[in-house]
Parts: C-alpha cells; structure tokens; sequence
C-alpha cells in the first residue's frame, strides 16, 4: 500500500524560502529512498509556512528515510529556523495519477 | 508557476470506497488537462473522508478541468453520496519530485 504523508511546517518570519531550499536541496535522492512524490508548495495565505505532500512506497520507506545521514543534516540544518509549529497526516494512497499504483 | 491543491471530502456512511472509484475511474485523462499529480488516499483515522492531492500546470489549468463534461459527470454521480462537508486549500508549488518544475 503506498504510503501518503500531508504535512505543514511554520518558519521564523522571513525565513520560509530558505528552509525551502533546504528541502528541495537533495530531492532527486529521495527517489532510491521509496519515494514517488514530494512536493513542496508555499501559499501567500499562510506565511511563513511550507506544505508539503508526499507519497512512499511504504510507510516503512516514509520512516527509514528520516534515519538518512542526508535527512538527518537536512532537518539539523532547518530546524533552527523552524518555530516547531508543525502539522501532519499519515494517509492510505488508493490510487491516481503520477503514482506507480493504488 | 505550477498549483497545488489539497482537499478533502466526506461521503456519507459506507459510501467512501464508491466515491473514490468514481474519482479514479477516468484518472488518466487529467493528465491531458494539464495535471501532473492526482492522487486519492484515504486513513482509518478519518473514517467515510477522501483526501486528495493535487498539482497542475496552472490554478487556470485546475479550473478549466472542473468544466470539462467528464468531470461534471463525474461530480454530479459523486454527489448525492457527499454530505457537503469540505476542506480545500490552493497552493503554489515550489518543487519537489514527480513533477515537471518548480
């Protein structure tokens, strides 16, 4: 069952495009991590917040891919511009488009 | 600049799995109306409730799709098994993997 993750992070004001940055900094990587899609989106209706959406191969795939030495620098990296405002859903994907299978 | 969407929609008890085949059924035709990402998932932690991820060309290119006959037809079969509780937010998409660009 591919795995689908919804999450919001809230920056410090003005920092929201570098920690932007950070997260697509390394993306193509993810994919021989388990991961089909990863999707950053911004919205002038929240500031200083990024969203982002995300489909696995797995849940597994999802959590192992915390553990990368790469994941790890990447959040070591972002965290201190973050103010731990954070939201997220774990989801069961069923099927779509620009996935490999529902 | 590429636009996301996330939503949700509740069905009326039982009526979940229903609403998600109608919603997958003519998935790949999306693609030719500009969409690059589609993708339905569904979470025991939100029972009779849909969510759905999207990214598309353009927010001119996701409206142009909500005329089209098919996705009328679409609603239309949907609807009576929706009780009319929905959430929706547009975005604008920064990045990420799966899709064309940033």
């Amino acid at each position: 069952m591919l795995y689908g993750y919804i999450g919001t992070m809230k920056t410090a004001p003005g920092r929201r495009d570098d920690v932007v940055a950070i997260l697509l900094a390394d993306v193509d990587s993810l994919r021989d991590a388990g991961c089909e899609s990863y999707i950053v989106s911004v919205s002038d209706e929240t500031p200083d917040t990024i969203h982002v959406m995300e489909v696995w191969q797995s849940e597994e795939h999802h959590a192992a891919s915390l553990q990368l030495p790469a994941t790890k620098a990447a959040i070591a990296q972002a965290m201190p511009m973050l103010t731990g405002d954070f939201t997220s859903q774990g989801l069961d994907v069923v099927g779509g488009l620009g996935v490999s299978a529902g």
